[in-house]
């Protein structure tokens, strides 16, 4: 029986999360039982979202606990199989946490196509390209020629909806947290302009980059940055929330923007929260579509990625930080 | 030539607004040109929302500024016209201001039925009861069953909403800021529940009034009681923000609530701001509903009237501090 390294969530931090919130034990590898499948993990993915299930309120992730696996979605090759239609070599994409190895229930082992980069299936066809697909089209619901701003741009999901607002005919606008992060915005991504959040002049050149107000605000990180879009929206504007980054690492949120809900009346703008759980049946439709994307090299899938399960902690306290461009990988096996 | 009284602005609030922000002072009545007419003011309305009107940053109302007539709606007589199908004797309404006599161009002057009583005019059929039918059915999208809160819940606004969503099949809970006000919403208006904001236990009784959550909020206010609400909102309810008159009475409003936005994002709830005039063109649908209903006696318009046009500025202060139940009506004249 095959060892089984598994990284523990030590401890709740009550501040910003460190490394040593986590710790690697080894166990021995499970076995599956009837209508169960045993995963080798080949690569997990990270998300900014994942904070929110250690913050001491129950967010929709539950409340959190201590002494468990670290959740997260990962890949795996199937190594054993109790279930009909799943075969040992399979690719399957599930939640597999942080480990080696784990036991699959059927439901919760989607079987993906193995010819292509489990990073892939991580990232543009896994929950990131989904929350971007049906966040910026069914909750923005964007029209072409319309300016779209978006928040965490170089994120995972952020520099997918920027590109397919492009594809769309919008106008796109990123905000990063650097101006390297926002040359790869615009220099490779082909967003129409970047501003950096940290720089001093930020509402400025915000103003500037969208000198006629902005119609979609996808808003992946809540906060001031979510204040200074709301004074530049349009009548009829939209704001799509989909993330609260910048109050994840944190047990004591700021209170929400000045002029909410006055501006929201004023200028008649929608503000909308979704889940990319609620749109679970169209999820084909959306892969389909982002993958011809893909083919036509219409989009592009960022990718970045840290090698070795061990680096699963200091590879999230550093996302946290606006360490990424794109969806953090950590590859665990080959 | 008959003498116009008129209340001009004189100061513009630095804080609370006092009657001594207005002065009064007497003119000669104007004359109409070509394309006028000459109006005798009947009744005036005050909204909450009127106050925005006078902080420093311009609403969409526009920038304030002082030794002009006191804007607002109101109802009155035509005493000359030259205007193709307004005759002397017609009933009209349009922007009258704070003022006897007021000339009036064609376009701003809407004949109304002489047979209604001219504050209904300005209540039900009027900006209040289109801003609570528009609010409710088209922004908020209520169906039958669902729970249903509304804040100023016996304002002018409020206490139409309330009743309307009953008539749909709602649950209907209002917020007041008294428990005599309560009363008149549960005792003679048919809402379900009543809650005081002004109360110690505010937030416990709000969670009793709505054990199954909130579906739909309609908010008047802002401040700590969208706060408390947001809380209650069920997965996928919607927040119609129509006013903030917690925001009204002062230049320096605080910030919005916790929560947002992740509170939406959990709970993928929809905010979402209006404005009234953007339904100009279903007015008459609207109006003819609530004809209907209140034809039906399944809905009461409640007035809250003062007389006197001298009486408006206090009338003004006393309806920031929360002085009426229902529409506010100056009357100026028979």
């Amino acid at each position: 029986m095959a060892d089984n390294r598994q990284i523990l969530i030590r401890s709740l931090p009550s501040g910003a999360l460190a490394a040593d919130d986590y710790e690697l034990v080894t166990t021995p590898a499970p076995a599956p039982a009837d209508g169960e499948v045993l995963v080798r993990t080949l690569a997990i993915t990270i998300g900014a979202g994942q904070r929110a299930g250690l913050q001491g309120s129950a967010s929709y992730a539950g409340a959190p606990v201590t002494g468990v696996v670290m959740g997260g979605t990962g890949v795996g090759r199937v190594e054993a199989s109790n279930v009909d239609g799943i075969v040992v070599g399979d690719l399957v994409s599930g939640p597999t946490g942080w480990q080696d190895y784990v036991v699959l229930a059927a439901k919760d082992a989607r079987v993906v196509d193995a010819g292509v980069d489990p990073a892939l299936h991580l990232s543009l066809f896994g929950i990131n390209g989904l929350t971007a697909y049906f966040g910026l089209f069914d909750v923005g619901a964007p029209q072409p020629g319309e300016t779209v701003v978006v928040s965490a741009a170089s994120g995972s999901v952020g520099h997918l909806v920027g590109q397919m607002a492009k594809i769309h005919g919008c106008r796109v606008v990123g905000i990063t947290g650097s101006d390297a992060k926002g040359d790869v915005l615009t220099g490779r991504l082909g967003f129409d302009a970047a501003v950096n959040h940290r720089s001093d002049t930020f509402r400025d050149d915000l103003k500037a980059a969208t000198p006629a107000g902005i119609d979609i605000y996808f808003d992946n990180t809540g906060g001031d940055i979510l204040g200074a879009c709301l004074r530049r929206m349009r009548p009829h504007g939209r704001i799509v929330c989909c993330g609260v980054v910048s109050q994840y690492d944190t047990n004591d949120p700021q209170p929400g923007p000045r002029g909410i809900p006055g501006l929201l009346v004023n200028n008649r703008v929608r503000m909308e929260g979704f889940l990319v759980f609620d749109f679970a049946e169209r999820y084909d439709v959306g892969r389909e579509q982002m993958r011809s994307w893909l083919e036509a090299d219409d989009l592009v899938s960022l990718h970045d990625e840290v090698t070795g399960l061990d680096q699963a902690p200091s590879a999230f306290v550093d996302l946290l930080a606006g360490g990424n461009v794109g969806t953090r990988i950590v590859r665990v096996a080959d």
